[in-house]
């Protein structure tokens, strides 16, 4: 049965289920970042879904990667699995920005993560939504 | 028309060609990594390419990955479009292992590249060329 990583579950909030992956809000402001993590048991890398997850995987990632890229305007977006500490599996999406925390550099292991206010979380949540919904992709559940 | 970035050109040499990417073996001998660069001119995102190419490009870099986890026997495969720096869409494949020069952290900007000897980069050409014919992928030129 899926259950979520402890530490993913910490780092992150609830933002929605698309037919595969589960969609989290990292708790980071200083960049736009959302984890996708397939709601399969006992799977670490990409290759242990079958073709179908596979494939859906990328559909979710690349589709929620170019909304994120309209909704902030993101110089690049970064897409990455990495899993080295947290090995569920999970896929980054991170919206860059030019002069942002780590620029140029990739943002993990780089300072120490500043969580939302509560009213930065919410309209922070309501961009994330707007993606979501301008991706065309199935939302499951919100 | 194609052409590949001098970065990449300078930090790479070319292993083989797939239907859609460029495939280039980093020179760094920390890492088992390679670089796949579709073969198209002026783009740096993924959904830049058409709907064919990005799955495409996904097949190439899930199945390649799949074949270097088994040849390199990795803890872990890292696999990840970020491109702040070299602008070129370009996905990076690395075998990571348990107490690699950066374990558990990201490969990006730790240290410095080291060099292939010419005798290690044969050795190692030679497992990149097994990986990709373990992959099942076609291959255009090699």
């Amino acid at each position: 049965m899926f259950e979520l990583d402890q530490r993913l579950q910490q780092d992150t909030c609830w933002l929605a289920d698309l037919p595969l992956c589960r969609v989290l809000l990292m708790n980071d402001a200083r960049y736009p970042w959302l984890i996708l993590v397939p709601r399969v048991a006992g799977v670490s890398e990409v290759f242990e879904l079958d073709e179908a997850q596979q494939r859906q995987l990328w559909d979710e990632s690349r589709l929620l990667a170019q909304a994120m890229a309209r909704v902030f305007a993101a110089d690049k977006m970064n897409i990455a699995t990495l899993g080295n500490v947290v090995r569920q599996l999970h896929m980054h999406l991170v919206a860059r920005l030019e002069g942002d925390a780590s620029w140029p550099a990739p943002v993990w292991g780089r300072g120490v993560a500043v969580p939302y206010s509560e009213e930065e979380q919410d309209g922070m949540r309501r961009q994330m939504l707007e993606a979501l919904q301008a991706s065309g992709l199935q939302v499951v559940s919100v």
